[in-house]
This record gives C-alpha cells, sequence and structure tokens, in this order.
C-alpha cells in the first residue's frame, strides 16, 4: 500500500507542476511536443530535421533528457537552436519540475515551438505529464510491428505516432501497416507519420502539421 | 527522503529474493541468463536461435516479460521450450519475485540454462538482480553508437555485450567498432558479441560461450 500511495504523491506533485508549466506555455503562445520512444528511435534526428526547417521563422527552445551526456543538446545547438540539456542521472524519465527549472533559465522571453526530447525509455515517461500540448511517440521500423500491442500505456498517451527510419524496411521484416493498425487499435485518435531523416521522406507533411498545429493553438487561445 | 527511503527498501526486499533464487539455480545446477535491452533489440530472436540449438541438448525454461501480450513467449514454444510470460501491466522491469513465483510452477525439477528476457528497458532493470548469472545487454545497431553512453548503469551492470542486427551495418551510419569502444570504456569487463539473427553471424561463437559457461558453472558448484 505504502508504495502505491508514494507513486500516487509523486505523479499528483508533478500534475500540479504540470498545470503550471502549461499554464506558461499558454501565456507565451508556445506550441509544446514532449518526444517519447525507446533508445535509439530516432528524437534527436527528428529534432535536428525540425529546427533546420523552422529556425528561420519561429524562435525555438529545445530540452534533451538523458542520464547522462550532452551529446543531443550538442547535435541540436550546431544548428543555431538554443537547447539545453537535462541530465537525469538514474532517472528513468523526465518529470515537470526539471522542465520548469530550465524554463526558468531560458534566455528567450517567448518561445514559438518547445521541443522536449524524454529519456529513451517506452514505459515510464508516459505516466509523466511535462505541460505539454501532446506526447509524439517515434517507434522505428526496426523496432517491430508489436511494439505498440507491447507497450499500451505510451500508446494511450500519445496524440501522434511517428514510425521512423522508414528507409530501412526493405532490410528488415517491418510492415508499417501493421505497426500503425497496432498502434491505431490502442489508440484510435492517433496521428500518424512515417518518416526518413535519411530520406527526407514525410518530413514536408510533419512541418506542414507543426505549422497548422501552431497555428490552431493561436486561435484556440485567442478565443480564450 | 521518504522517496529514497522507499526505493532502498523495494531494492532491498528484491535483494533478498535475489538471494533466494540464487541459491536455487546453483542446486539444480542451472547457468542463468537476464536479457536486458532497449524495445526491439531482438531479445526474442536471440532466445529463439539459442533453443533451437541447444534444445536437442539440454533441458531450457525462458521466462519473457513484457507490460502486455503473450507473444514472445508463444514465439519461444513453437520450438517444443517451456516458456511462461511474466505481464507486469504497467512496471518497466521484471522483479525476483515474478521470478521465484514462475518457477514454483516450472514443469521440469531442474534445467540447465534458464533465460530471462526482461522488459524491454534500458534503464529501470539494471538495478533489479534476479538472480542470474549475469546480464546479457543486447543493442542492435540500429540503435546508434552513443547508447552505452547515455545509459551507463545498464552498462556497469552487464557481463555480456551482444551487438544484435550487425546486418543492418551497411543501411545505418553505425559503427559496430564504435559501438564497442564506448561499452568497454563504461565496463571493460565486458564480453562482446557481433550477431545477426538474420545472417547467423555471430551466433557460432555464442553458443560455444554458453557452453563453456554451463561447463564453468558446473565446475564452480563441484568445487563448492
Amino acid at each position: 500500500m505504502r508504495k502505491v500511495d508514494l507513486r500516487q504523491k509523486v505523479i499528483s506533485e508533478n500534475e500540479r507542476l504540470a498545470v503550471e508549466n502549461r499554464r506558461r506555455f499558454a501565456q507565451s503562445g508556445s506550441l509544446v511536443l514532449n518526444l517519447v520512444s525507446s533508445p535509439g528511435s530516432g528524437k534527436t534526428s527528428l529534432v535536428e530535421e525540425t529546427v533546420k526547417q523552422l529556425k528561420g521563422d519561429w524562435s525555438i527552445f529545445v530540452l534533451t533528457g538523458d542520464l547522462m551526456t550532452e551529446n543531443d543538446a550538442l547535435r541540436v545547438r550546431r544548428h543555431g537552436v538554443e537547447a539545453v540539456q537535462i541530465s537525469t542521472g538514474e532517472a528513468c524519465h523526465l518529470d515537470a519540475g526539471m522542465i520548469s527549472e530550465k524554463l526558468a533559465a531560458a534566455r528567450a522571453p517567448r518561445y514559438d515551438l518547445v521541443i522536449i526530447e524524454n529519456v529513451g525509455n517506452l514505459v515510464c515517461p508516459s505516466s509523466f505529464d511535462l505541460g505539454e500540448d501532446l506526447k509524439v511517440l517515434l517507434i522505428s521500423v526496426a523496432e517491430g510491428d508489436d511494439k505498440p500491442l507491447k507497450y499500451p500505456p505510451m500508446v494511450r498517451a500519445s496524440g501522434v505516432l511517428a514510425i521512423t527510419k522508414i528507409d530501412l524496411v526493405p532490410y528488415t521484416d517491418s510492415d508499417p501497416n501493421r505497426l500503425a493498425e497496432n498502434a491505431l487499435r490502442i489508440n484510435p485518435d492517433l496521428t500518424v507519420f512515417r518518416l526518413s531523416c535519411k530520406t527526407k521522406e514525410g518530413l514536408e507533411q510533419w512541418i506542414g502539421w507543426l505549422k497548422a498545429g501552431l497555428a490552431a493553438k493561436r486561435r484556440a487561445l485567442a478565443k480564450g
């Protein structure tokens, strides 16, 4: 019982801070994505492609989570975009408090787009709201089509499924249609993209969806 | 403080049960592996190749962990080997209690080889001893060479690194040498294999290592 109570307490405290983050993001009219996936599904590559295409028009802030190393933030900063690393040590997920702390030290007063790249973990980050507009779940074709069925809480918690490394399909037994079907059985409301940061397949649709998403959020905020 | 205390308590209770499991495995002279990796690194494929090659000579018991589905146990049972699924629901790792419970219901009185396939998670299972002889860490070349540096606790906790899906190297930016070097920087004692369950590359070495491992364990137990 004590274990359950404590877990509930940790999650409740996280919820409180997530609500604060969300209020702050609404005030500044930011679109906020929380990228979640297994390690090595291509989160940082997608962040890089996204900031390359949007940095001319939008102010962007990237927060990258990992147990160790600054690698991901360095990869993003190469493109001239503000990025901070969150090193979690042994923690298996980002929480809302880590985000609010880094926001407090951000350079710009506001951002059009905030991308949070979570720790690579297909389980634990599903329980932690960071104040984002939605979770973007990446699953690479190299991981296998059954992953949505095996890890349903993350599929349920996400608004987007990005099937990544689609260029590897000819060299694996993967069928992206089956992967998408398996995910949609768990969560029929998912928006699905098929992406390759190598061949650039699907990136135009992804960027178009982000632009529409920011416009929709601004309209919703204007209406109050 | 309470959070840390509780985590310590959970881990201590797990240690107690892991010691019991280890004693039981020693009594029956079993070699016990705990396979850990990100989701989709190829744990079940490696289990399948292993049981195909050893089932003629050895009695084998396989325990497969996932949040949901019986898929992995079904895949192993097709080969005529005893396999039970552990569905963890929302839990992000197997613990020693789950293993002892399934052992109590095992069909055979003893096994030469027990393979535990953990939940796909490169973080949390590193803290939970299940009573195994050693953890076998799988990282597929599709995940990227920097994963050992980003997830050091699992690398430190493991005795073997299996670099999997080595057949995909020509289609990725991966360099298995760099991956191995990064892992050996964290843990110089790792035994490293390069495997492809598709082309069968490296499987002969893997099976040879298992045979030597079982013989060594039996000798050590005979000496008391």
